[in-house]
């Protein structure tokens, strides 16, 4: 059965700068998207916020197995409700992978209980290595010992997260910055993976080791089928010997 | 210095249920800060539901370095606000210990980031054995292998909270069920507890070995002096073997 | 590509034992591999304590993608030189499924660093209920909300080991004690996955959600392609802007 | 009651080296013991590989709350049996603080249960940034946001280490490499601290923030007094609603 994948993409900043068109002319939830329906396992939709319900109506939420999350300038004007629509579907069981400055949207801090904050700055001469912490991990399938992105916005500790279940992936930049950029938390049913890299003004989601890391994230938190966890009064079952 | 504790409570059961008003004559939260003001080490006030702004006020807040949390039939009263006021204050550095049927409170839901449900049942002939799975852990001192409270509600798995940093209290109850009763998370620069004892009806908080946990999980949560992380614009420091 | 597995046990008590023997006449080994083997992506052989080189044959460890390992009374037989050559292998990627007794093995201490110690009992009347606490979790897909065994050895709290990455199963027993019955830690680049069920005088391994669990674990921990880390010397690469 | 430490030096590379010998006139043992003692809650010994039993003997052993290890070129030289009744004592209860390169301590792979290899290099022009990555943990208490270290080894991941229970320093270095420099893991009763600055050859240990560090985690692993764990057979118990 395909792994269902909604690509959530903010898709403002694609319509406000020449620059940033150039880079992704359809937008960069379609250079994400395209690059994801490569892969037959995966059926891929896309949603943005300006299309009604940010494109996130109950159906497609119900029907989405995987969220991939890019937000930046507008956290503010996702609504609320949709974003507690996502955080059900997750908890139910859904995998979300948040990109980049998704770190401030609403979904993200509310999965994570913390303000999400950290330090950045924009620099032309700006690299990020990417090191491997984790080989082994699924999300790291394919990729080398590091990776390095030449020009990327510099994100840097303290990342006020909880502590991750696992740190599969650890940056530094030029100016001696480090920041966890592949993190892995569970929630209720569901997994959430933050991968970090993708500023909107470099070409960084056509990068071959940013695609594969989003494709195996992708898969890596796709839900299993298990019985849903069941809440609330329970009966005595157990007590002088007695079977359920 | 003193160690600054807030013993918040909702306080209603106590003033609608003459059972309940014979066990905590004063409410749940005098009975808990009596037992921690037996500590010099700590300064212990308490905080209520209907008193204007809960009694978390700005000043109160801000200096508050420990916040003991009970509520059960009343979370949605709680202003959110003041929730959010309490939250920054832990991820500035301060701790609080939920107790029992706080798990459902507002402040604990924004921590953890899930919907934190559960399992439960009031039987009269539940008891619950509570295991102690990390001993050295600082909020076991002074406990023994496990204790038992021959009269509690039970409550059971799957608890749904992010994997906890450290677990070292898991229960059993009558009917069969396990619950993991004390567990410990880092959020910002501060640190919850969750101690599942305490339901009203029983006198759970005259015991000695809950008082001790609730006094050790006080101490090891209160904060300690850090610079506050700072966030935001970073100049670039380092580029060339240039010094900040 | 298949997933190569190599069911490892010390089938000794199969041996000894008349009544052991009824219920497994051809070893754990052949109950648990002959389970496994219904899935045709695995490719399962069995090895035993015996043979030479316990089975274990640095060709065997090479090929092998997943241990499953049972050991009980005779642990101390285990040539340390085989564990070492084991351990080598999960550290670079091949997964562990420990069972049961295994707690004590060679292989589990050295991978957990601790003890591994518990305790335990045996009685006619025990049973056990597997409570699911990470719902959602690979592992244990295909599994309700709890599942019982009417007859098992108890184990209970504290169990020695480190704090899991994620805890999936607790188990409860009819003495009121609980125990962590589904636990993984990630070890290089391998995983190790304790599951607790399994004493030798109970058909536990004809038990269905007993064998589902295993075939869950076993295709969670086999490994996935990528580079294996490298260590050692590294040339200066970055400084000054020049690049590797 | 005063917390006893000792601290372990390999204590080779000072008799060997004249340029170390006068960055540590007494050994770096005697640097880091100095820095110690200031504390007035600390009573610090010292004891060296080539003292017989390495100055570990059973008697130091049980009368020490926590050891503080460095060692380097002789890892192989130290007794498994005294490894073995050093690792009986942290699991009972006391803390170990490992520094540098005693990464390869075979104390320190005992209780990680994975190789703890790194990447390496000594470079003339070699800078560390530590960042705080857990602002609150009592091990970074007084430690800014970052300190800087402007001479010592570098160290790069992939580090080959279990999950951290909690991650407080993470380094960065000239060359663009990262590195996890103050790491938590708890171990049976006991608290194992991983902190990496402190190259022989550089006047690390004369640090200001290393000093307080050290003394930080020092105070943080340091045992607390709870009931010793009970293992082994546990008899029935609460079957019938029987009490023990």
């Amino acid at each position: 059965m395909a792994i269902r994948v909604t690509v959530w993409n903010e898709f403002r900043h694609e319509k406000k700068s020449e620059k940033i068109a150039q880079i992704y002319p359809n937008g960069m939830h379609e250079t994400i998207a395209g690059s994801l329906r490569k892969d037959s396992a995966l059926e891929v939709r896309t949603a943005t916020l300006d299309e009604p319900e940010h494109g996130l109506t109950e159906e497609v939420v119900k029907n989405t197995d995987v969220f991939v999350w890019w937000g930046h300038m507008a956290h503010n004007d996702v609504d609320d409700k949709i974003v507690d629509r996502v955080h059900d579907r997750i908890l139910e069981g859904a995998g979300i992978v948040v990109l980049h400055s998704g770190h401030f949207s609403k979904i993200f801090k509310k999965l994570m209980g913390t303000t999400c904050n950290l330090k950045w700055r924009e620099h032309p001469e700006e690299r990020e290595i990417l090191w491997v912490t984790r080989p082994g991990h699924p999300v790291v399938e394919g990729i080398e010992d590091h990776f390095i992105l030449p020009h990327e916005e510099m994100y840097g500790e303290f990342f006020d997260i909880p502590e991750p279940d696992c740190t599969f992936l650890i940056s530094t930049f030029t100016g001696g910055e480090c920041f966890r950029s592949g993190c892995e938390w569970r929630r209720g049913a569901g997994t959430v993976i933050y991968f970090r890299p993708g500023h909107e003004s470099f070409p960084t989601y056509h990068d071959p080791n940013v695609q594969r890391v989003i494709l195996n994230a992708v898969k890596y938190v796709a839900p299993k089928v298990t019985a849903a966890p069941s809440f609330g009064h329970r009966k005595m079952g157990w007590i002088d010997g007695k079977t359920e």
